[in-house]
């Protein structure tokens, strides 16, 4: 059976999704906890395949088993496994055709900023702590310049064999005076760009870059030509989306 | 000079409030950083001597200093010093006969818990994750059985040298469907009493315990009468307030 899963964690003590010999990963941790669990060796795969200390509120996942289980059993026994830190909540059997990345329409991350001098300590693992002040008009117009179809090189920090992304939507939200939530949705994103857009937007917010330099800089496909790579502690894959 | 603070901490890494030869506590965290940056010896005291592993987003201190030093610097060189999980949010210099226990006119905790099957690991260090289903006006009910002067020796877990306190305020908010915080306003607290009136206040909630049993259950200054004490992760010491 292929079974698809709907999952959240906290990135904070992972070396990222990807098994590594580094230290403890999510995929690592999902295989561990379906062979306990199964007695059967399968590695998951992940509609993206976030980096060390990304979070994630909505990764989807898939993985396949010799044994036909009750997905109700499946989900409990999973997260009767799993490091607390690693939670599957939803769970469903799916048609063998099913696969999480290429089948993935688009993805929604968002970038959790905490503004002002002094961060709160109890948001300082899932939030960048930006002690700049920012004008949220500016970074408006900034994600304006941003939206569309576009070589995106100039925000990814290696060469992809396709550059060419549709960033289809930037929204902000303020839940209080010191927060700042950048919301972000494309079809892909290449490597490092969801934390590229978000430094990028910030150091446009705070002055260090010129929203009116921001298309030449986009168009010139040269990394060292945008903002700052934002700490990953302030990402979360929020949501990814199927036809 | 005498100094008060406003101060923030996640409490999950300290043994509590007060120094201990267990391991580390947040007086003792400050006491250091005060030494390392004015070199000299002073101990702070504070409005409430909070458990180990409860967190703080409003704790108020008072610390005396031979020397003078301006506030503002003070601020920054302490969060210089402090670990990142205690922050001062604001300083002032005050009278000498401020002391932030005996002048507090009252306090409000927050005590947050995460319903449903299955917790969000963001979630996991700051709340309290609670299975069993909630009606919330049983809870609104239990709640105005709760309120008002009293002895509440069977809220405490020690027995106090004056049991009598008065609980003006509990209110309940639910930011999302699976969120539920418990705010609780008195002018003081007893040992462990807040996390008891959150754990008796879930139990009415989840039908553990009947609310019209409630009155004779405080009445009778017995703990073992009342509810659980819920753990201390869910709980937040808000606001102290001063005439």
């Amino acid at each position: 059976m292929l079974v698809k899963a709907l999952i959240a964690y906290d990135g904070t003590p992972f070396y990222g999704w990807q098994k590594t010999r580094m230290g403890p990963s999510i995929q690592g941790a999902l295989e561990e906890a379906l062979h306990r669990l199964t007695q059967e060796k399968s590695l998951p795969e992940a509609a993206s395949r976030t980096d060390r200390g990304v979070h994630a509120e909505g990764q989807v996942i898939a993985f396949s088993l010799q044994k036909l289980w009750p997905v109700a059993k499946l989900q409990q026994g999973l997260n009767a496994h799993l490091p607390v830190e690693i939670r599957i909540l939803s769970i469903e059997e799916v048609d063998e055709t099913f696969h999480p990345t290429l089948n993935a329409k688009n993805k929604e991350y968002h970038y959790r900023v905490c503004l002002g001098d002094i961060q709160d300590p109890m948001e300082r693992l899932y939030s960048w702590h930006f002690r700049y002040p920012i004008d949220l008009d500016v970074m408006e117009k900034a994600a304006a310049h941003l939206i569309g179809t576009r070589d995106f090189s100039a925000f990814a920090n290696q060469k992809a064999d396709n550059p060419v992304c549709t960033l289809q939507k930037i929204t902000f939200s303020s839940p209080s005076s010191y927060r700042l939530q950048i919301g972000l949705i494309g079809d892909r994103f290449l490597y490092k760009m969801a934390r590229t857009l978000a430094g990028t937007l910030l150091y446009a917010g705070c002055g260090k870059i010129k929203v009116s330099q921001l298309p030449k800089f986009a168009a010139s496909k040269k990394r060292e030509m945008t903002g700052v790579t934002a700490p990953a502690h302030g990402l979360f894959l929020h949501r990814v989306c199927y036809e």
